[in-house]
């Protein structure tokens, strides 16, 4: 079955919206958080865990698990779900991003064919093509593909945009073409830069083809928020309403709310596991950081009033001994409260959406975390 | 309340004894294998998960908790059961053992006061005494706290050895005396090293100061195994049947066994964990290790038949994924199926005496551990 979307409720002032999206693993309300398991696992935690921070979609790397375990063991052990005992939605990503982030010395090599480029790895020959990403990804049998695409850097000249982006379009046509999972939704991604013109032709291309959803690729890349967020716009305005949207790899809470602003249905991001690593944790007063001397004998939760394992059964002064030590539980616990922090978020957004009152929802928000009492 | 042992069922044929261990935080049987907290967690799990592994008494350890956090942030929390969040009996060591195989270049001065050693973080002076060890516990408020004790080397020589162990048992006394906290159970621990007249020595001389509990010490340092079996036959012979008996520091399966054998009831040891995290399972075949190339598409549990969370939800292609991309999702799932491995054997041990077929189950437990089919 492919996701449905369904629009539940439009805010009367802006262009949230709140809904629903059906998938072969439950229904879901949107906007959505999706937390990202890289290598079939997110990381330090297992999927009891997610789905006691109430995780709908998590995501999952094609570039990683084409590598290691390989995309034949995943289908071997029945699909990702099976292997890695997850039974809510996953959406697999096309590796395309991987590829020009991680690929080895940054060397690639991109033709009409797809991209050439050393594994980050062990420094191999390898080609990741349209084709082999649907394949790869049929194979990991997520609820919903991503189309190949390439993420074009920032700043990127008009002539070398308009070229990647004109491309992009081909390679979504190849991909559709070679997508062999009647199971499996595709969801197209919008590219074209930071150039207007390109994002309305390249979001109108994309619509064309024709795909279950629509992401918004290309932004998080060194651009400044404000063309972030006229990226958006400008990707936007051509997509249609009855299909999700997806605004990739985008997590700061900030900019969650400006992309719910704007239409947005979906967002995922490392950055709630990555910062716990570094002993960050998410509060509605701004970011803290644990490590910071006067939570030593701090023996209140992360944050007053959140309803996390970690909240209800550690303090700060514990969590701060386990990151100081390096244990890492402290990761896992301060992972477990920054994912049901955006969890939260989103929850309490798409209240605010149906009660119509977004707009005064983002500003006190956005007023109290930018403030920064925490640190 | 102090410990209170009840002496259930011996064992027909050998020194095995099934008991029950009365706590603060409480009751359990023995034999008992005590999984390893060292910095006030068992590393990567949270006690929920130990709980249901049916884990009874966790170890932490006094000498990285009085570097970090410090004893004093541990009281304040509220003890180390509200600082970790664990409401099971927990036991704290001395902190000499870490003493003496974590100071820093080795480089440590033993004088009658105690210990003058190099912290192992920051090579800062430190001085840990018998009267300084139980401060510690005592703030730490663990539900049993050891004697502070030096764990002779081997091989040492006679002179040395009956030195150290007289300096050892007038520790002993010091501590005793110096220890304030009458929720807090006080266990010797016997000496010797691997002469026999100073295991006796040690062993009467510990009784005749009192203690809640008797620890035998100095094993697992380089002896070979029939050595150490007698260090245990030879400590053990002068210690009251009423009171519970620790075998420090032991872990391996068969060294269990061996104690049960011989008289003990308490084990703990850090293997299971740590071997984890190298990616070895234990197995009643005995070891694997999960990184092997034959496990790659295995899609049955790490064990048939154990009733373990990870395997009862994943596979071994699942968790040789995972430790091999270094994630510490794999570690976590090893170290909760080689504690539960232990635990499982000291519940059928505990069942095989009742049923006076402790020497059959020893029997057929090792046959089959150390055939190895596993690998």
């Amino acid at each position: 079955m492919k996701v449905q979307y369904t629009l539940l409720h439009k805010d009367q002032h802006t262009n949230a919206r709140y809904g629903s999206l059906k998938t072969n693993h439950g229904t879901y309300e949107t906007p959505m958080f999706m937390p990202v398991g890289t290598l079939a696992n997110v990381k330090t935690l297992v999927p009891e865990e997610l789905k006691a921070m109430h995780s709908a979609i998590i995501l999952s790397n094609t570039y990683h698990l084409w590598l290691r375990p390989g995309e034949d063991v995943v289908q071997k052990a029945g699909g990702l779900h099976a292997f890695m005992h997850y039974d809510g939605p996953i959406l697999t990503d096309s590796g395309g991003f991987q590829v020009f982030s991680l690929a080895k010395n940054k060397k690639k090599d991109i033709t009409e064919e797809g991209v050439h480029f050393k594994s980050h790895l062990d420094g191999r020959n390898l080609l990741l093509t349209p084709e082999k990403s649907m394949e790869i990804q049929n194979k990991l049998d997520s609820d919903i593909a991503m189309s190949f695409d390439e993420c074009i850097p920032y700043p990127a000249d008009y002539e070398y945009t308009k070229k990647s982006t004109e491309r992009t379009i081909r390679w979504a046509k190849r991909g559709k073409d070679a997508f062999h999972n009647e199971k499996q939704s595709l969801f197209g991604i919008v590219q074209g830069g930071a150039y207007q013109d390109l994002r309305h032709y390249s979001a109108k291309e994309t619509v064309k083809i024709g795909f279950d959803g629509y992401a918004i690729g290309g932004t998080s890349v060194g651009e400044g928020k404000d063309v972030m967020y006229q990226m958006i716009d400008d990707a936007i305005l051509y997509l249609p309403e009855e299909k999700p949207r997806y605004l990739m790899g985008v997590g700061d809470p900030v900019d969650i709310l400006e992309g719910v602003e704007r239409g947005v249905d979906l967002f995922d991001c490392v950055l709630p596991t990555r910062i716990a690593r570094h002993g960050n944790a998410f509060t509605k007063n701004g970011k803290i950081n644990i490590k910071n001397a006067k939570y030593k004998e701090d023996f209140t939760p992360l944050e007053d009033g959140c309803d996390c394992y970690t909240c209800q059964n550690y303090t700060k002064a514990y969590v701060r001994h386990l990151i100081t030590a390096n244990e890492s539980l402290g990761g896992r616990l301060l992972s477990i409260h920054n994912i049901r922090f955006l969890i939260r978020l989103v929850e309490e957004i798409r209240i605010a959406i149906q009660e119509d009152r977004f707009t005064e929802y983002k500003k006190e928000f956005i007023d109290r975390y930018t403030k920064k009492e925490g640190d």
